[in-house]
């Protein structure tokens, strides 16, 4: 084994300019901003609006402060990994498409499908390419339009969901940061409870798929939430447990953003205190695969060099993961 | 660096029964077996007819071969990457849904999208893995029903696919074999010449796209042609270059399976016999993902231990890849 490990060295993010509220939600549906704020605590989200654009877009303006802010050559980047569930076209990749807007010419790009954990998987997969010493600087960027495959006709699942992009660098380091451990999985009795129903081979579109508004995030709420609380906080536990994090040990936890009584409840079991849990569910929604990198690029600014770190998810497959991370390096 | 490789240990394959030939294609749209046979070489092709069945089956019986052939616990089997553009469902993954229909209940899954050259993709990703040390018993598996993308009135493109999967296992080995180069990238200028139109972010799913013919396989033929041609061969040279691999050396060239008049252009640059080329594209036609583990299960037996084998694929993005493996195992 290596002693390399793979560090976060900058985070870049980008969400679009128009704000959907819940005032105006309320009268595409009915419900209402106190239904909203009881059950799931997202105030608004924002929404790609723009004609012609889609997923990519975003995670071009998130990469593009993200190679400012770390001053980097875009030809330096090696991989480039695009965990999304809204890819710009069934093919090519997102991630091609992001490549070739940046002039990343010398980067390895593909998607990943993982849905809200993609951005877990996604840093497993980077992590161990760095670790393995023949990628030098990699970028993951969590990237999502859920706007374009949220049904505003279903009260139950149109306020959930938000657009935006975040992304991450990744690179080598011979310091006591970056990836420590990681728990990752998944349950495929999950399948059925959240899905797109067609799109796929299993149900191509057709005049028939769309009437019965089949191209839409599918959930059973319930099984969701319950799934979601127990998984991410046992595994969060474990991970703390294994590396002898005690919770006045741990800086932040970070989770996947779904649902805000998921959260709380995760940090409750977990016995950690609500200023160590990472949140910004009420401005963005669940924007699966952006929530987590799109939690560090807003918090950027209160994490320091050493600070001990759990990234957790849930989501669709049900896939979820759980990786303690030290983060490395001090606000500017 | 580690001195472990990652070496593929097992194949398994799985095609469906029904037989599409060039003769009952002629039925459907203007062409014959002669303008087949001339311009892309295929004779028939498989086809999933079974109905709510989707490209995990296809996926699941390919496995269910590879574990039974290397008799393998599902259980053990810790990394599961399904590259495919023709998933059963938008998400959750076709991995998931793979692993969970087989009980392989500690892989960690997730689909990749690179187009055809995802197997390439898969194979420089599951190997990493196994280099690093972390994961011992990876699973790769191509599976595609094209079927479900293809434009049967459009006489370009219909003939070109077929449905089909193939798996192989990959373990670590401190011997020399498994994989030893590798050159992969891609050129987002071919974007616009290999795609589909919608059914993504950037156009979803409506009656129109669907009266519009936008999601199948959309291909400016001539462009792809050149550049498959072209680009398999230079990096398969360089390849061979740096490895110091003569042509009399290579054991055999196992090319993406588009086009058999892109395969002999390939193999004419390289400067390589008609005999050191694995083709089967006359039987499945392109079945993107698949096409060269479908190859490597379809040789399997000409294979030895320690032949220099050259996997080479170029694909929608345009992604490509050569990679240089030495066989790890001899026929039963």
């Amino acid at each position: 084994m290596s002693n390399v490990r793979a560090a976060i060295t900058g985070v870049g993010g980008y969400v679009p300019d128009y704000i959907l509220d819940n005032q105006e939600l309320s009268q595409l549906v009915d419900t209402s901003d106190e239904w909203i704020m009881q059950r799931i605590g997202i105030k608004e989200r924002r929404i790609l609006k723009e004609e012609g654009k889609a997923t990519s877009d975003l995670a071009v303006r998130a990469i593009k402060e993200l190679l400012e802010k770390t001053n980097t050559d875009p030809e330096e980047i090696d991989l480039l990994i695009c965990p999304t569930i809204t890819s710009d076209l069934v093919f090519p990749s997102t991630a091609n498409i992001i490549g070739y807007k940046l002039g990343l010419k010398n980067a390895f790009p593909f998607d990943i499908s993982a849905a809200c954990s993609g951005f877990i998987y996604g840093l497993e997969l980077a992590s161990r390419m760095i670790e393995g010493g023949s990628y030098k600087k990699a970028i993951l960027v969590g990237a999502e339009m859920m706007s374009s495959i949220t049904n505003y006709s279903d009260r139950a699942t149109c306020p959930l969901f938000g657009d935006g992009a975040a992304a991450v660098l990744i690179e080598p380091t011979a310091e006591e940061v970056g990836v420590m451990d990681r728990i990752l999985g998944y349950d495929g009795a999950g399948i059925v409870s959240l899905n797109m129903k067609a799109g796929g081979s299993l149900r191509p579109p057709t005049h028939e798929t769309i009437d019965n508004q089949e191209h839409y995030v599918y959930q059973d709420g319930q099984v969701v939430f319950k799934a979601a609380v127990s998984k991410m906080s046992d595994i969060s536990i474990e991970i703390m447990n294994r590396n002898n994090i005690k919770p006045e040990n741990l800086s932040y936890l970070i989770p996947h953003q779904a649902n805000l009584r998921i959260i709380d409840a995760v940090g409750r079991r977990m016995g950690i205190n609500k200023s160590q849990v990472l949140i910004n569910i009420e401005r963005y929604g669940n924007t699966t695969a952006a929530t987590i990198p799109l939690c560090l690029w807003d918090f950027e600014k209160k994490l320091k060099k050493g600070d001990n770190l759990i990234l957790t998810a849930f989501g669709a497959g049900f896939t979820y993961g759980s990786i303690f991370l030290k983060w490395a390096y001090d606000p500017e």
